[in-house]
């Protein structure tokens, strides 16, 4: 195996570069046939690798990509999910290198989708290859690889619950979150869901003159101003009525098992640059990001924001505001809980409008299962240590929708560092990660199938 | 005088629509050429009207035009001031009618412009033509019309400055106010005044993904939200330490005289489309919009603002804010005691900026002075009733510098209505105003020559 791995080192990157070269950017209907040609190279090497019925599915929005190897009916199927599609790369002047052109700079791959999703889905095709040329595969394995995962995966809970047989499996294997660092290795053994929203605060129905009617006329942007701020109190606390009673608080042994992540303070902040951190009282930053629910705003609009100065009380004022959630907090009752709250709060003077966009539950995969420790025997084996057990603070919506539908736990064995700036321009992702990657997930395969018996 | 402004109605108001028609934006600069020519059209309907040396007078920035009449150095000098420059008209979907094409509905002429300021300003040009036409033009009149008074006015001051002798004059009269209804005459005795800021929250230096930070970095957009919220209490009040430490209260015999002015809040709401007003407690709305300082956001943005969701923690916010000022608060000692408070409030989780914009004294012509009895009594002679004293609640810098700068005291006596929406799209000017103010300034010119003395 390990031979196979280094005659083909060069060919791996050569097509994983191939694949960050295809824009296939959800978000944007002007990618649209980019994300197609994505679907179309990424069932290709499937196919390459070796593995059978490789297909773009099609579906209302963005196709599916799916293959499989079935070795034994009578052994374990592993099914591993990711997603081609990537964020937007605006804005594109803050980028050092064209965004779809992956350069390599300091041993890190730095494009759009390097890490977040294609570096990572990536070595799972490459490693199902070589386990494949090598007679190493133990179990079975099936691979979905979808093309919405950026705008909410509208499309997949319906392609699963339609794709029940074709789809079960005993657990599901994603690439998509992070280590602590090459020195530490980590599997995340949880998730934050999501609540999305887009408010709407409407005063006079019309912008006016702020002299004519400045003082005399609740202005909507200050008010939307105030609403937003009411949201949180002065300890970080969100101030939503009911909004943490589902919250299952850890126990003190599960926030002492966390603390032992490393984390430095000062390199945090530093490499932020920022003068100080802050958050929920009572909760240390790595808490904050991964075990306790949130409230921020993504984005906020109203009255003149061009060149100059404009004298206008604004008609309208408008924020998106999102919340990762924890479990047992689901998106429904939290966007309802929000809705309720932010329209009770709103004067009498303006009328708001509230809605909703795609959320996710939150999950959470025991350590003590056999997935959890087939992982850890896999880093074990590759990285010389076990993993620590984390919990993520991003959300991958669909870890919580196989469970509902499929009944299957997931194990997120991803091999990403903060520093890959997801979402970010100049998302970067380290060949080290990249081939480690690659050399680690067999691993599991052996593990998993032992450990199944 | 009858006769002739009867005859050359339709002349008069054909040239206000060749005006309106040039789009004198002064805030962008792609309409710097068309500003140009409307200066040039202005020059040219001075000369027409029957003034002396119109010409088209250079600054760093748009020209200022200037004319005169000089019927008799022993007599007193009136000097006109107005802008030919007009707010942009974005929007533009939010206009019925394009907005540099004037259109008339319901005995209205819609237009950017059609009221602020050339619909007011070109009133003076006509009413000057007509009483050199009829020879009864009592004393002197110099015009000066300007081209940025939209964007502050910049190089007026550095004009005024050097032209003491050119613009000498015993008052200035400006019409760029409105009156309170078609029944109700009002003359302004006093502007507000204005300090303009632009503020900067800056968080983390990138934009981050809001899962994986969301919690444990502070959001400079909510952080913006909370310190803009925290600028004013419950009560309306604005919050700046030292803010209303200059202001001189009106006495209970002002705010009563100024309380005679008709208003009916249920129509003021209507008209507006707002389930109720709010402002400072203790004030009516007359008065908060009046005689009270305030402070407004004119426009806020950061993060994400596109189409649909992004889970975007941002690096930063900004937003637009200003106040208006009463006597005997001054620009420069409001926006040195904002940006000290906006600096001091800052969490030591964001850096913050705040650049200054241009700014405005506020004003006051006393109701017994000589200027605004000749006023009241050329709206007694056109109007049939004395004009009620009104404080407004927008600002014209230009006014105090006058003062400063030439000793004069300025006659604020507009024409326009609360409901010709200036500075908003659809903005309009009644063709009844617009003649009756052709009709009321000669009586200015006669009674102010006459109680000169």
């Amino acid at each position: 195996m390990a031979t196979y791995l280094a005659d083909n080192k060069q060919r791996f990157l050569d097509e994983l570069f191939d694949l960050i070269r295809i824009p296939s950017v959800s978000a944007d209907s002007k990618f649209k046939d980019d994300v197609r040609r994505a679907a179309e190279f990424v069932r290709d090497r499937l196919g390459d690798a070796g593995l059978d019925g490789a297909e773009v599915i099609e579906t209302p929005g963005h196709p599916i990509v799916y293959a499989q190897k079935i070795v034994d009916p009578a052994k374990p199927t592993v099914l591993v999910y990711g997603h081609y599609d990537v964020q937007p790369a605006d804005p594109y002047e803050l980028w050092d290198t064209p965004p779809f052109e992956p350069t390599i700079r300091n041993e890190r791959i730095y494009a759009r989708g390097a890490c977040d999703d294609k570096g990572q889905f990536y070595m799972h095709i490459k490693a199902l290859e070589a386990m494949l040329a090598t007679g190493n595969l133990p179990c079975n394995v099936k691979v979905m690889i979808e093309g919405e995962e950026e705008v909410g995966s509208d499309h997949l809970g319906d392609f699963v619950a339609a794709n029940r047989e074709k789809l079960a499996a005993d657990v599901i294997l994603i690439s998509d979150t992070s280590i602590i660092s090459n020195d530490v290795p980590s599997v995340e053994s949880g998730l934050r869901g999501l609540s999305y929203v887009e408010v709407e605060v409407v005063g006079p129905n019309r912008d006016l003159h702020s002299g004519v009617y400045g003082g005399g006329v609740d202005n909507p942007v200050n008010v939307l101003c105030q609403m937003i701020a009411s949201l949180k109190d002065a300890d970080g606390r969100i101030t939503i009525p009911g909004f943490y009673d589902t919250v299952v608080d850890l126990t003190d042994d599960e926030r002492a098992e966390l603390a032992k992540a490393p984390f430095d303070l000062d390199e945090y902040k530093r490499d932020l640059g920022i003068g100080d951190v802050f958050g929920e009282a009572g909760y240390s930053t790595n808490e904050r990001t991964s075990i306790r629910p949130t409230l921020d705003v993504n984005g906020i609009w109203g009255g003149y924001i061009g060149e100059g100065a404009k004298t206008v009380l604004p008609s309208k004022a408008s924020a998106k505001i999102s919340m990762r959630l924890v479990p047992n907090q689901t998106p429904d009752e939290i966007t309802t809980l929000f809705t309720k709250h932010f329209e009770s709060i709103a004067p009498a003077s303006v009328t708001v409008k509230v809605k909703p966009h795609h959320g996710g539950f939150p999950y959470v995969t025991p350590t003590d299962s056999i997935e959890f420790e087939a992982a850890s025997r896999a880093f074990e084996e590759a990285w010389g240590k076990k993993p620590i057990p984390t919990r993520g603070g991003g959300s991958i919506p669909i870890v919580a929708l196989f469970e509902r539908e499929l009944g299957i736990k997931s194990i997120l064995m991803g091999f990403g560092l903060d520093a890959d700036a997801l979402h970010s321009p100049n998302e970067s992702y380290g060949l080290f990660n990249f081939y480690k990657g690659i050399e680690t997930i067999p691993f599991f395969y052996k593990h998993y199938t032992a450990l199944k018996g």
